[in-house]
């Protein structure tokens, strides 16, 4: 007779695109988030936790594609008897969750209202390596305020959020852009077309991996890239293109600018002026990192008005334009008055951010020192928080435009980064681990751990099959652990027990002859009153 | 001509059975959730964060109907590039996805594996009042032992952990059982029936609502519950509840059989013997709670003895009942020698818990305080916290049985217990609001709240529009405020700023006449350099 046929075993898997944290990576994540949350907090910033589960109506007009509610996120329908089939969906960022909430509880909530938010968000993605499907954002959101002193605010919060978390100051910097002065640029290059001005854009926010000259190929003709494959141009004629090379070419028009009149003053015999244009100069210098000059307020102001000017220049004839240029020069201002000066926060041009949705200032985050990357070679860190102020997004469901401004922090980037700078440790000490040597003396063993405890040592008793005592060390080694306890029967007859250093006992291992290993290195035995007291001096000099 | 059809707006509603969470209500959680996590971790235990999502396959077992995977969980399948549609769902437990876990990765785990992780989870059930479709869990789990020493170190961390969250010792038990005990009932009942198997020990399960006479009502013809409807009974005779009935009223057995032999010991002059016994009974009244005595670890064993002793004459003849008390046995000695009395954690033969995957020991810690319900009657306020030992979970995936023990904590009931009692506060003072006077001055403004902050104070400076004063004054109410700072063009000349210290000024506004109100109750005029001493000042004022 045939047996019944099995139900095969279930695939012990993630699903794919998905992983699991374990331990360091877990508890150091939850210790940046709360050090981000300390910071956005003292700026007056309220938490939020909204559900993970948001009905795909409210989500939806920022999905990339309307007509499939599956693409790009993962959604469901409700079954019939719950909610008439409706479609709900898992949030794909913090932001239109946030807008949902802001429109449903208004009457309850402050105006302006200050936001911050953290926790996963998921996105129906083709998963990549290193690129997962749920990932952690960590936002902070003013909404409902039309003041340039919010953006400047979330600015100054980001760069003291960054130094929080243990990114030196010259490490990073915010680097901000306004969208009115991009389109501005636009404007003053006739471009209609909306695939051509997306283009642009997208052609601009290139600046800083292809340079100007790469600039101008892929605006025109095109251009081969690195790997040697041909990159579309644009199409667009050399005069059609200038505004966007000047545009972006405005660190070297500046610097040449300051260096002229500078030479000049001093020709002149006026050596103050000219060592304070060289100073305007030197403010925002690629040097700067490498040598800071102490901050100084007319250097700067100087440098961020001929910036201005320059700007001006080229968009000052489109309405859009020139008011861009007027809310970051009030930015600018405002971060000035409050000391926050080039080597934090600084303009930048050629920051467009990706999303749709902003419509004024924009900025980015940027880890500046350099790692390797998998090749080996030098890389910057790059960015690892952006943002920007979006008018827009409440009027979805009010259909009155409540203007915000807000910030997302990658928290999972900014982890790899302090790792990669070798701030926080990949892996931790384990617990002291109490080895089991007879497994009748089970609550001797459980008093030791209590005591290690109440004493605010992390402990554990081993709890394994104790019969092979390798394998109770080789749990210790896999845990990490800095010290094992052993009490058997002969120590327990004389009231004593042997503290092993795990750690020292390692290293002496390493380079022990076999006389010195036979001697027990780091193996202590104390008088078992004197349990707890040991154990804290070895770990004191593990510390130390 | 008609105007073409505009897209509806969307709802700005959270879906159906979740909620939104603000402020004060995020905080307390994320803290709670912190110091469990730093009772579980000196305990040994290694955080772990698995995704959210999961496979159904994964899951599938332990849904509530398997040809429907849409009932339980939320669900959905694959679009077919990405993975063969394949179902996936959001996770509806932490056990669940612990298995997977170890299974996946038990190579490189250590064992046994102790665990802790916290987050929400998911149900696809009806909503109720109170009730959520996502609400947050806080397990620990030991995976891959078989000792007792590991449950008994569960029922230790449940109550350190309840009283590191503040449930003071006394509010609250933790009570321990074993299904193998109640599979012993069963078996002696001769009971085989699986369906009948299953109502007798949903019935054992509500004796603490129901009591004894309840317990045999429902076991046989059925019983008029409170509201007059009629429960029908699963219709055992007398003599097969019998046992059932002997089973749940060990308390009344144990007390009487020691109240009879304290009695006889007083009267044959052994008065040592009598007061022994006396506190033996004593150790576990109900009058415990009121009036508690120190801990008297002879007098616990006794009761525990006695209690095994009782469960014996029931279940002796069942090698599974035998053995469930043995494992009980082993427990508490172990806990005995750690010093936990029944003040903290006591044998309980009524706890069952639901969930089906139980195969020995089962825990579950109750707050013992009263609390009004929603129709003012007074009631205990039950359970925060539960788990058990479940063998069977990771051998699904792998055919082997791994032998685990856990347990789950509902931080949502925890924190509304805490919030009940008064041990924190659902309201907390907002920030510092400076005030805008004069909107040219944003970046003196800006430069108080810098100044704050960099003291440590939360503060944040008035991002609406400033032209209506009171419109900052509401605001500020809506914060919570504790203090508003001003400064306008007056103040400015001369240096100085006003301080109004918002919660004094509401106590003597509600009390104050004309003429107080007139003097300003509560607002103190400081030279500008002193705005951080005496808003310090205050801020201790009206914490202390």
């Amino acid at each position: 007779m045939a047996k019944p046929k099995k139900t095969p075993r279930p695939k012990a898997e993630t699903p794919k695109g998905f992983r699991d944290y374990f331990g360091a990576e877990v508890t150091q994540r939850t210790e940046m988030l709360r050090t981000i949350a300390g910071v956005y907090h003292r700026y007056g910033f309220e938490a939020l936790e909204s559900s993970a589960v948001e009905t795909v109506e409210a989500l939806g007009k920022f999905l990339p594609d309307v007509d499939r509610p599956n693409a790009g996120v993962f959604a469901w329908q409700e079954s019939e008897e719950e909610g008439a089939g409706d479609w709900m969906a898992l949030r794909y960022d913090l932001t239109a969750p946030l807008a949902r909430v802001y429109a449903q509880h208004s009457n309850d909530l402050p105006t302006p209202y200050r936001r911050y938010a953290m926790g996963p968000v998921w996105r129906n993605e083709k998963p990549g390596p290193g690129r997962y499907r749920q990932f952690y954002q960590c936002d902070a959101d003013t909404v409902g305020s039309a003041s340039m002193a919010a953006d400047a605010e979330i600015c100054a919060m980001l760069s003291d959020t960054l130094e929080g978390v243990g990114i030196p100051r010259g490490d990073y910097v915010v680097r901000v852009n306004n969208r009115k002065v991009l389109n501005g640029v636009l404007e003053t290059m006739g471009l209609v077309d909306d695939d051509q001005r997306a283009a642009v854009l997208r052609t601009i926010d290139k600046f800083d991996k292809v340079g100007a000259d790469g600039v101008s190929e892929l605006l025109g003709k095109g251009r081969l890239d690195a790997s040697g494959a041909f990159i579309d141009g644009v199409g667009l004629s050399e005069a059609q293109m200038r505004p966007v090379l000047e545009f972006i070419d405005y660190f070297n028009v500046v610097q040449d600018e300051l260096s002229l009149e500078a030479s000049r003053a001093y020709d002149e015999g006026n050596n103050d002026r000219g060592t304070q244009l060289d100073n305007a100069r030197y403010a925002v210098s690629p040097e700067f990192k490498a040598d800071p000059v102490a901050y100084d307020p007319d250097a700067l102001n100087i440098w961020n008005t001929r910036v201005f000017d320059h700007l001006k220049r080229i968009v000052g004839n489109s309405v859009i334009g020139f008011q861009g240029i007027d809310e970051l020069r009030e930015i600018f201002e405002l971060l000035g008055a409050q000391g926050y000066g080039a080597d934090r926060i600084r303009i930048d041009p050629s920051v467009v951010r990706g999303l749709g949705y902003y419509t004024g200032p924009v900025f980015e985050a940027e880890l500046t020192f350099e790692i390797l990357d998998e090749k080996g070679r030098k890389r910057q860190f790059g960015s690892v928080a952006g943002g920007g102020r979006y008018d827009d997004l409440v009027a979805r469901f009010t259909g009155q435009s409540v203007p915000s401004v807000g910030v997302s922090i990658g928290v999972d980037r900014l982890l790899a980064a302090l790792r990669e700078k070798g701030r926080i440790q990949a892996v931790e000490h384990g617990p002291v681990v109490v080895t089991v040597m007879d497994r009748d003396r089970m609550a001797d063993y459980q008093a030791m751990v209590a005591e290690l405890r109440n004493a605010g040592i992390r402990a554990e008793v081993y709890l394994g099959n104790p019969k092979n005592f390798g394998n109770q060390l080789k749990y210790a080694d896999k845990r990490n652990s800095p010290v094992a306890v052993i009490e058997g029967g002969d120590e327990k007859a004389n009231g004593v027990v042997q503290i092993k250093d795990l750690i020292l006992g390692a290293q002496i291992a390493a380079s022990a002859t076999l006389e010195e290993w036979k001697e027990r290195p780091g193996q202590y035995e104390v008088a078992r009153s004197d349990l707890v007291a040991k154990v804290r001096e070895i770990l004191a000099g593990q510390a130390g």
